[in-house]
């Protein structure tokens, strides 16, 4: 039934959900924009936030659709399977209308968690400006919230507005007064913070002074609550030794010291999750914050079992050049019958895990909190795959659909090794329960099956790469404009 | 000679000397401003930029005076035991203004650099917005440049502006295209960056996105200018093992590489540092940036060879909560007959340079660039003192002047060890040459000294701790505007 409901919902929605789009209010953003006409020239925005009264009316119309749309769907049953052990603990999910954020949101609610979402929709607006799009066609997070509400019963709080306007966010987060933070509500992709100068600044600016916010109001507000922040695993690099989980003890000299993991970011993106944990563990040490640092790897899938409950609680699915990873683009890219991109050698190995998962360990972390004056680590990753090991199980998982998967090997516009040591540890989580999805199956259960579905709204000049680490301001931009 | 001159020019300048001060024009520093009336609260400023027409009628009326006085100084000729290797090298001194910048500034041009100062005047700023001043007198940085360029007969170039402001600092770093970029330009106080919330977001947004301009500026217009950029032996915190040149080999389960040392800053402006190291090692990696990161220590001392030269080039010295170190309060108490305050148990070791010290430092670096790619980094300091062994040394240095010195321990601000291993390496600058000035010389030779001589300068009221870590946002301005 499921697979029936996607494929009507895309039909008749299709692309124009992407006028759904609000403005997001980011002043950041907005110098951003600003200037893309005169010197960044990324690409045409699809619609830009530019004559206010005409977007207004638009998306009243395209609303008006989606409501009369939502109206027509099958009434499916909110998920029955969830124990509820959630018992009211008030989280606020910063960046909830998010990838990561919008199942975390879900699942929480769908569990008893007084959940509030914090987002600015800036994510969206990304899009908007890029000229990007999700393959899934995803609701406005007012009608997500609404419909969530219709199946579940279950009430979400929904506060738009920037966690870096320190009037908007000190001030929700007074009022909420959450037992939990979950902070999501960061610029997440590499591409994009290496687009340019004012990327850069613009992505570490947005992070960076959005978690010291975040810390200041647990410090001015509610000292108790406990911080679950999300970082990164692409912050530790790819180091000679094995990786474990936020500290390593060092014995130097006759001496002995447990010290935090060094960090080798490798994009303006990645070094931004690298500052937000300095910050942090000095909270954790000055103010006795209870922190944890979720350093998470690479997150794939489309579905969970909330957000795959209704077509107006679909998550987005992103496969361009800029917010896509190879996983997502390995597997559009076998839908749609083109070769798979694999950048230079292939043997870059990175964590990743299935968003079933992610939205667990995101439980896991709120059940289990840190203590006071603790920031705690743990590498959020299920198994380790080169992307060459990547393309074969899509090559593999493309067989069962009849699909014949080629692979080619193009250029890397990244600065990283293609071949090196990558070992891991990731054992906290597990201890503490989680119980992981495996690619292997996933692959077949959902992410080639919504590839398959949604592949008539995949744009194929999105995929190539669209930003080179080494190119000089303009050219970067130049080029994706050039798509 | 010198001391007549000093006490002549004290005597007609005077505190007067705060009014030559232009007010700054960094954005950032403008949102503080703006805030601190209704929120921060710090004190009230002594002289802000809001009445423009009667500051600019005062500057007008102050700056004739001081170049009055001027004139009617006795002429000292340059400085001439200086050799002059620099031969036109062509270095840009971002917050050539400051205590570290200025000295360099000299210190290079009388050895034949061609030495261009960027500096916004945030410094300055800084002091008239918390009602603090140096307590030498100091000149403009026009007449600063000026008097050196007749004393001396070399050129500086002055450009005033932000380096946060890329229209402005691309342009001019495009324009002189320098050869090494020496980057002082940061906010430098820890207890300034922990005022409050406002404070804290300043410090790392000024300082992380200066940077990201600095390396953006070398990779699109000058690849091979060689970066020198200050950073603090705060990074380090204080491990219990030894603190190694940036780069620490681990042994780990069998495997074996040489990483970044951990990094465990004690204040977001020591963080902003942290921050700092990682991005440009990344830019490093990425785009083969030639980079030294100077982790210099506690700078002390107020003259140099050529900021002693004339009244007009005198170097400011801190000795308030905020902007003084804790040496720096020691001999101003000492001068004035008040016990020297150690926080808590006085235990805490850093390490320590003579002034002096420093702008021989940033020429080795210069005449010794790293390589292309290569961030090569520098414990910048000659010898470590905890503040006990600080307090003694200023108490048997007082004795030579005939000055009873009693030392008394007061509750520490700050969220720090005051008990602990240290022992940082510091041989790579003295392989390339650094013959050190040492505390206990210096002590006797000058600090005292100056601080006699301008003791009738000295507000007490500025000494005391400014700004608790653990305040709550507005406390601690609160406890800074009561002093």
């Amino acid at each position: 039934m499921q697979a029936h409901l996607m494929q009507r919902t895309a039909a008749q929605t299709g692309s124009s959900q992407r006028s759904l789009n609000a403005c997001a209010s980011h002043s950041g953003l907005q110098q951003l924009q600003k200037g893309a006409g005169s010197r960044i020239r990324i690409s045409t925005p699809v619609n830009g936030c530019g004559s206010a009264n005409v977007v207004r009316a638009a998306r009243r119309e395209v609303q008006s659709k989606v409501r009369a749309q939502a109206a027509t769907v099958d009434k499916v049953s909110a998920p029955t399977s969830a124990s509820s052990n959630g018992s009211g603990t008030r989280v606020m999910i910063i960046g909830g209308d998010g990838y990561c954020g919008w199942a975390t949101a879900l699942h929480l609610s769908q569990r008893g968690y007084n959940v509030c979402i914090v987002d600015n929709l800036c994510r969206r607006q990304y899009d908007l400006t890029l000229g990007l799009d999700t393959m899934t066609p995803i609701a406005s997070i007012q009608d997500r919230i609404r419909r969530w509400g219709e199946i579940s019963g279950r009430h979400i709080d929904l506060a738009i507005g920037d966690v870096c306007d320190w009037d908007f966010f000190g001030e929700k987060f007074r009022s909420f007064s959450p037992d939990a933070v979950v902070h999501f509500g960061e610029q997440r992709s590499a591409p994009y913070s290496m687009i340019d100068r004012k990327h850069a600044v613009y992505t570490q600016s947005n992070n960076v002074m959005g978690t010291l916010n975040v810390l200041y109001a647990i410090k001015d507000f509610r000292p108790d609550c406990h911080l679950v922040k999300l970082g990164t695993m692409g912050e530790y690099g790819t180091p000679n030794i094995d990786i474990e989980e936020g500290y390593i003890t060092i014995n130097h000299n006759g001496r002995s010291d447990t010290l935090p993991f060094p960090k080798q970011g490798g994009s303006f993106y990645h070094l931004s999750k690298v500052h937000d944990t300095h910050n942090i563990a000095f909270a954790a040490r000055a103010w006795k914050v209870a922190a944890t640092d979720l350093n998470q790897g690479v997150v794939y899938g489309v579905r969970t079992e909330e957000t795959a409950a209704d077509p107006m609680l679909f998550n987005r699915f992103d496969y361009d050049g800029i917010f896509g990873t190879a996983l997502n683009r390995f597997v559009v890219q076998a839908a749609v019958g083109h070769p798979l991109t694999v950048y230079g050698k292939g043997g870059q190995t990175r964590g990743y895990l299935d968003i079933r998962d992610t939205v667990r360990c995101i439980q896991i972390a709120i059940d289990n909190p840190a203590s006071s004056g603790e920031m705690r680590v743990f590498n959020q990753f299920t198994q380790q795959f080169s992307v060459n090991q990547l393309a074969e199980i899509v090559k593999q998982g493309g067989k069962k659909f009849g699909l014949d998967v080629q692979v080619t090997n193009v250029p890397n516009p990244r600065v990283e090794a293609e071949e090196h040591y990558y070992n891991a540890k990731n054992t906290k989580l597990q201890d503490l329960g989680l119980q992981p999805h495996y690619l292997e199956d996933s692959m077949v259960d959902s992410l080639l099956q919504f590839a398959m579905t949604y592949k008539d709204r995949v744009r194929m000049e999105l995929i190539k790469p669209a930003v080179d680490w080494r190119a000089k301001t303009g050219q970067a931009a130049a080029a994706a404009a050039s798509k």
